[in-house]
């Protein structure tokens, strides 16, 4: 809409001073078109200046988000597959060994491997004892109890771990059944 | 400067059929005014926002690049206190052990260590046998050599470690002096 008017009152402008005099009537109309054209323009680009400052204002703070999981997903990534080789090194000291000397040395490696982890803000799971909760556990078992109340985890087979934002993997359990072998899980 | 006009201008055209007939020059020269205050908003407006989406643009392209570097930074922070880990697994192992079952087991833990590395973006560096380079050695000796030029590394005390993105830590290294032992040295 605003294209038109402008266009035409340029060339009003710039031949002012050489034309004849018009009708009046007619360059007011004009310069109304003008006015109105030139108006509504401004105000499209004010409105347009708004929703890219907004536009901005949202992918600014989107981006903030976006690299805080971006640096989650890279901390993810490092960290889970050592995870396994923990396992492996605490199956390994699991069965002992009659070289006292080595077995203290490789035990040593073992809680500094749970610092370094600890350090690059991985936390170990507490699992046992505490209800069993699918958002955190893994079921791969399940064993009756007299002990603790069906639902209970009973045993930690594999260790679970989380991080800040979020769960680096699961534990994996057994969980209690009531007294009586419960025949479904057989 | 264009409020003014603009709302002198709005009362003129409302009420253009209904007031009596004003000085014509007067009129004109208002709405000559208004007419270029309007055309200079519209140009700032436009500016503006022609700005605003370079701007932007800028800022989208950085971000790709922060990103990168958030993940790569993530990265770097996790797996940096595991390679200590991996060098006292790695000195228990050299110690030996008469317990060979037990050793085995230990040492197929250090290679799914290395592998879990490699699998999170970690390469070893090959230090010795290369000319020392101090952006990925750090000199922690040196020792005369007849059987490598100067300047070689000899020795790996500790192993470097690279990422994709760049260095992850130096190797320690012992580089070889000339065939008689280099006096500064000792």
């Amino acid at each position: 809409m605003s294209s038109t008017p402008n266009s035409r009152t340029r060339t009003t402008e710039s031949s002012e001073s050489m034309d004849a005099p018009r009708a009046d009537d007619g360059d007011r109309a004009v310069e109304a078109d003008e006015v109105e054209g030139l108006r509504q323009g401004l105000e499209d680009e004010r409105q347009r200046n708004l929703r890219l400052l907004a536009d901005f204002d949202n992918f600014r703070r989107r981006v903030g988000r976006e690299k805080e999981a971006a640096r989650g997903d890279a901390r993810r990534e490092a960290l889970l597959p050592l995870l396994a080789v923990l396992d492996t090194l605490e199956r390994a000291l699991a069965a002992g060994s009659r070289d006292t000397d080595f077995y203290e040395g490789v035990a040593a490696t073992r809680r500094l491997f749970e610092s370094a982890l600890r350090e690059a803000g991985a936390q170990p799971l507490e699992a046992v004892g505490q209800p069993f909760d699918p958002n955190l556990h893994e079921a791969v078992g399940a064993e009756p109890s007299d002990e603790v109340e069906p639902g209970t985890v009973v045993r930690e087979v594999r260790r679970g771990w989380r991080l800040p934002d979020g769960l680096l993997r699961p534990a994996q359990v057994v969980v209690a059944t009531g007294e009586e072998p419960a025949r479904p899980w057989r």
